[in-house]
This record gives C-alpha cells, structure tokens and sequence, in this order.
C-alpha cells in the first residue's frame, strides 16, 4: 500500500466506515492526528475508548472549532440525508484549504447538496462511495482490513481540483482499495440496481413475512437460503432510508422494472406457463453462476 | 444417530439429494443395497463412478424391474412434477409393502399427484422434504452431512400407516436430520413464504438486472450485498419451476402480499417520507437480525 500523510484527518461519523478508515491508516504508519466528530458527544466516546481516534467532539459541542483548527482533510461518513447540514455546519472552521470527502452511497444528491453547502469552496469536495460496509455499523464493527481489495467510487466534477482528487484517491489506495470513477449519475444508477433495490426488497420481503399468517413457524423454519436473500435486511435502517429518498429517481425506475419483472412470472405461474418460466430462470441462472466464478472474495466489497 | 437398516434402498434422482442421503446412510453403516434409478443412464453413471450407489439404471433400461426387486425403501429425490410419472412406472415392480417417500419443495400437488398414481398403495406414501440443498446441485455437490442438523418435513395423511411414517422418519434421522411434522397445505404456505418467493424474487431481480442498461459495469461493481441476495438464483432453474408451479397457489398470494408492500415503499420514497420507510426497515431490521441470534448454523437447512 502507498504511503499516506496527512496532518489532522477529520472524521464525521465514526461507525462503521469512518472507525475502519482510521483503523486501516493508522495500521499503515499513518502520523498525523485522527479527529472524530459525532452527532453527539456520546457517539465518539465509543471510538475515543476503543483508540480509534485521537480526539474528537459532537457536533454542537463549544469544542469544536479548535478539533477543526488546522485539518488539511475531512472525511464525512454519515447517513447522505446529514452530508448538507454538516458540511454546513463545519465549513466556516476549517482552514480554507482543506479537501473535504464523503463516503456515502448515493452521489447526485450529496453533490447537490456540498454545491450549496460550500460555494466556491465545492472545487475541493470530492464526491466518493468506498463499496464496503454490509448490514453491520457502529466502531465497534470497525476493522483495519474493511476496504482490502474494494472498490472506492470517486465522482469528481468537471470543477474539482486535480490535487484534492490525488488526495481522496491516495487515501482510499493506503486503506488497501481500488479506485474506480465515473459521473454521479451514472453511479447512483449502477448502484440503485446492484445495491440499493436488492436492500429494498430485502427489507419489504421481511415485512411481508412479518404481516402474514404463522410467521413464527415460518422464521423457525426458514434456512439457508433465506439467510442470505435477507441478510441485508439487518442493515442500518436510517442509512437505508437516507439512500432510498437520496437515490429517489434512479431507484424509482428500478423498482418499476423489476414489478414488471414480477408481474410477467406472476402471469406465467397463474398460466401454469413452465414454458415461459425456463428462459427466466435460466439466464438468471447462468448469469449468477458465472459471475460467482470471476467474483474475487471482497472484490467488490463486502 | 440411530441405526437404520434396509434391504434395498431405491434412490430415484440421484443428484444432491438423493446422493447425499445414501453418502450419508453409508458413513452411518448402513449395510443394504443402495440402488440409483435416473432419467436417464448416464445420469446414474456419475453416481456409480463416485461409489454413492451399489448399481443404477434409467427409468426406461431393461433392467429397471430386476433393480427394483426386494426394494423396501423407495426416495424419489426428482423434481416434484417428476414424482406421479415416476410412481406410476416404478409402482408395478416394486413390493406391495414398500414404503415410498419424496423429498420434493413441495407437498400437496406431490401428494395428489402420489394418491392417483399409487391407489391402494398411498398409504405407504409418506410425503416429505428436507430442508437442505441450496444453489448446488448433482452427485458431484453430494456430501454426508448436508442433512445434520436440518430439520425434514413429514407431512402424513391421515391414511399413511404409522409403520411408514416410523420408518421414514428413521431414515433421515439416521442421516442426522430432525423430523417436523404437519399437514401438506400449511407446509406449502410455510415454504412458500420463506423459500420459493425468495428463490422468485432472486431470479427475476437477475433477469430485471440482464434488461437493464449498463449491465456489464454493473455486475462488475456489484459487492458481498448482491452476492449473498442472489445466491439463490444459481439455483436449479428446472427445479424452481416446477416448485413454482407446483406450489403455484400459495406463491402467487405470497407475490402479491409481497407486490403490496413493494408498492407502498415506492409510494413512499416517490413522496420523499422518510417517516413512512423508518417503521418497515427498523422492523424488518430488527426481525432479521433477531433470526440472525437464534439461528443455529445449518439448524434450518443450507
């Protein structure tokens, strides 16, 4: 892994992401000071315990000017609905030259809402999604080795400065990841499809489960398979109802595309249809089984 | 394990299954004959290669009567819409006091489908399903312990003979397995909930994704959240068709008991509530991580 340096790293949001970012720096020699900030100061005492950071505040704490004093790099690694409000909130502290990063899952509307919160300052945001996390979160959940072989999206604008992309990207590649880049609407779209609709199904088949008849006898009974179609349904319910509103339009037409889906087997199942069920079910098949032979363990995250 | 014994075992449809339920009766020290019948010859082939069974034959060789002499134990490990046409074709040349029994997705077109092929003989039927497998299949993915630990499904009619049902239950507790009982309609509603909507919904998000635009770049960046939601959908697809149109009433409620709620999480997000999506996820969340607690690694199943 490359060396990394920075002087004071702010983090906003030490769970799951943000913990893991500090622990993976520190394990490669990183020097320079790690700050956390929480919403509250009770969430970065978890990560103070733990070692995770060297300092840290809530947000509205009267202490945190001074833990914003001379940061050359901040990460924010909230739920997205908060990137506005809290870059909002810590702007006017830092030194004007800070490189200001996120970590969340959708990029059009965390864009949107840094363009405003920062002004002339937005050339030095650098939009970016790790793809790592899974339905655990907390610091307590942090590990060193969480972003080792994945890949961290970045979706600099055509106005994002060069260097502050270089830094972004230098700090994701000494936690172990690749960096792959592409616009922001382009990748709220891939990641609606692959991430965010299979989260939404998960959490909607859960209900539907919940509403029916003998669910007990139907959680007693449910297996392997159910295990990991539902796994993702233990995630982090505020972080996955931020993605859903953020990533609204994308998500929309893939919810809308895949009840089409639905509707069209419905219809072959009613008919008794085997015929039109094969090449469904099929290409699926072919599909998913190859692209399990050329997925590399944590290639594409977690 | 309690020790079990037969005479001549009849395994028709010796893939998974049906390979992994003699593996496992061997290594218990089970001592009678075990016979593999297939569609086909060389689909028994491979088993006899790999030692699973004594000796094989397709249902239309010559020497399938003779192979099906002395049997006192007969499992059709095909899939379900297979089991009436197989019953009738091996009915006339097995022992009036046999016992059959199935291991099929599926219980109550099995049944009516075993019923009509069988006549007198139905009471010797003992309906069942192990609830093990997963996205693997054939005698090559067969090991002996895919049943320890996994709860099997009976589901007697009130005219199967007691000694069958004993006997049966024998069978897979000697391969490690718990036995459940209830009747084939509450079965079929269970199953269909927790196992073959979810199979469902796997594959036609597959075939939902295969539509969509941008597809190459998306199974590129699609991470451990897709990996594990999809794994069902490398299943077998001819089996998953016939489960679906087998347990076709059940699934086509359960579609739209899920169809439902999918609906009213689009309505929700297309209305930006966030407060209508906070009470579905948090439950949804809090169910399945609850599960995640209580469930016994492969205590329901692969």
């Amino acid at each position: 892994m490359a060396e990394f340096h920075f002087e004071k790293l702010v983090i906003v949001g030490v769970g799951l992401i943000g913990g893991s970012l500090a622990c993976a720096l520190r394990r490669g020699g990183a020097r320079g000071r790690i700050v956390g900030v929480g919403r509250t100061t009770a969430a970065v005492q978890r990560a103070l315990e733990l070692g995770v950071i060297d300092a840290g505040a809530g947000l509205d704490d009267a202490a945190l000017p001074a833990l914003l004093a001379g940061a050359d790099l901040v990460l924010l690694a909230t739920p997205v609905a908060q990137i506005g409000p809290v870059l909002t909130r810590i702007a006017p502290h830092l030194p004007v030259d800070a490189v200001l990063t996120d970590a969340g899952s959708t990029k059009v509307e965390p864009v949107a809402a840094a363009r405003a919160a920062l002004g002339a300052r937005f050339t030095r945001f650098v939009p970016a999604h790790p793809i790592a996390g899974g339905e655990r979160s907390g610091v307590d959940a942090a590990v060193p080795d969480l972003f080792e072989g994945c890949n961290v999206m970045l979706c600099p604008l055509p106005e994002t400065r060069p260097e502050a992309i270089m830094r972004v990207a230098g700090m994701w590649r000494a936690a172990g990841a690749r960096i792959r880049e592409m616009p922001p609407e382009r990748h709220d779209r891939v990641f609606s499809a692959v991430s965010h609709l299979p989260h939404l199904l998960a959490f909607a088949f859960l209900d539907m489960l919940l509403d029916s008849d003998d669910r007990e006898l139907k959680f007693d009974l449910a297996g392997g398979g159910f295990r990991d179609f539902t796994r993702i349904a233990a995630s982090n319910p505020e972080m996955w109802r931020d993605i859903c509103l953020s990533n609204r339009r994308a998500l929309l037409a893939d919810i809308d595309a895949f009840a089409a889906v639905l509707e069209h087997v419905r219809a072959a199942i009613d008919a008794g249809d085997g015929a039109a069920l094969d090449p469904l079910f099929d290409r699926a098949r072919t599909a998913r089984a190859g692209w399990g032979r050329t997925y590399a363990p944590n290639g594409g995250g977690k």
